[in-house]
């Protein structure tokens, strides 16, 4: 696995396989890898091609109240990981690299980016669609892999390659989770035992939600209602959204047709925790 | 000359360039064209390589009480006049296919777009990089060209080129103007014959600012204020702004060092008109 710890570098790696007409694959990642990352990587290679991975904690996307400087940094593990996945190019580079000074232009989302962690998270996604773009074009993938977990990221970049026309194929992959339910995430590095031990429970209030969909449950405030009872049981958590809106367009219609997303956030102590379920015919169009 | 009237032609013509290791060089316009667009024209074209033109009147730059139902429209005449500067490529869309109804994603600039145009005009700037980001990701040109004579959009282009990293080199080619010093324009169109006449002294009230500059004044409040004294003079005009600012930063500081940029927009009766004039080694600089 070769490393490269520039923009100039990463760029005119990317002329070269572009010239050779060599497949490019990339997974952006803020490392802290785990198997859900890691099971992006794989897809790239069995993709064909040349699979770029980047490690970025992106200032940008962090609020200046949340964890930016506590995130989990753990490089050496990382790059063993990916090496070990078979990853091809590690790439890197320095806030002061990605954000000079003179730095003012912002890819900016719409309405996708303004409910859930948008609303919590103000500025949130304008980061990650403006990092985006930039990785987008050092590495000149031909296709993107982003896990479903964060849901409503992979939706506002989806809108941004489509809205601005970049060149190339966005993939969602599902969530992995622990055998517990609990999904892959680099914050559960921050859980204490206990709150390890209860952090299920978002998942368990998820698939409350889907259980009543199955039942053919269509209000969206009944449906809602049975996640944040199941998860309000669990004792644990302090909510800060679960709600079931459009998988498409994230509206909040009052009753769902064949599908739907069922989309959560919640705190255990000090960390949040996201997690999200498809509903009915909603995986089938995650594509 | 090729005419590709939809996206997907264009990508897939630009994705053969690519692979053919052809060089592309790009001229977006919105139509009207005159001899300043046609020696971008001409330059790309002398640059080797192909040479696109688009022309898209761009909805999203032109503000609610503003022309652009009214924007002149031209295509035979463009095509013809394309076709003899030598064009290869003449690339045309539609609004709806621009900004499709699911529409949500901008491109937003930062402090280069407040002063000046973008405190007259609040959203044209977003409007213009939204749309050329656009046009770089179905062009996927290696060098493109505007003109001097939109100054401020140049800045704010070239800001965007950097900050979000697009892999191509920005021009900017000097202002062509009439005999008597009125900066092509396709907003001439708009013009009374009077109002023709009276034209050119928005550029003499700049080149006031210049002979000022010239003979050693550095105080920006004092070289704006010869040129709309000059502009005054002229009695024909309702200034919009006429200021001196730095040419890289478009800040506004008190003195000047060894040049900068004399800006101006005002309106001959309904129509807005805007030129600029480099002071110093600001030329030098635009490269």
């Amino acid at each position: 696995m070769r490393r490269v710890e520039s923009i100039a570098e990463m760029r005119e790696l990317a002329r070269g396989w572009r010239a050779q007409k060599t497949w490019i694959g990339f997974v952006p990642t803020m490392g802290a890898l785990h198997a859900g990352h890691l099971s992006l990587v794989r897809q790239a290679k069995r993709d064909g091609g040349v699979a770029v991975v980047s490690i970025f904690v992106n200032p940008l996307q962090f609020g200046p109240n949340e964890d930016f400087t506590r995130y989990p940094r753990d490089f050496a593990g990382d790059a063993a990981r990916l090496e070990e996945a078979g990853a091809d190019v590690l790439f890197t580079t320095t806030p002061e690299e990605m954000y000079p000074k003179s730095f003012q232009t912002h890819v900016v989302p719409g309405l996708l980016a303004e409910p859930l962690c948008g609303a919590s998270r103000p500025g949130h996604f304008r980061g990650v669609t403006t990092v985006v773009a930039k990785l987008f074009h050092f590495v000149a993938p031909h296709q993107a892999y982003f896990g479903q977990k964060d849901f409503q990221q992979a939706r506002v970049l989806q809108q941004m390659v489509d809205d601005l026309g970049f060149d190339l194929v966005l993939r969602i992959l599902p969530t992995v989770r622990e055998a517990d339910g609990l999904a892959l995430s680099s914050r559960n590095h921050y859980l204490t035992a206990v709150e390890r031990a209860a952090a299920p429970a978002l998942h368990g209030a998820l698939q409350a939600v889907r259980e009543a969909f199955d039942r053919g449950e269509r209000a969206t405030a009944r449906l809602a209602a049975a996640g944040r009872e199941r998860l309000a049981r669990s004792g644990a958590f302090r909510l800060d959204y679960l709600e079931v809106r459009d998988d498409a367009t994230l509206a909040l219609p009052e009753r769902l047709a064949d599908g739907g997303v069922a989309a959560a956030a919640a705190f255990l102590g000090k960390t949040r925790l996201i997690d999200n379920v498809l509903l009915g015919d909603a995986a089938r169009r995650l594509g």
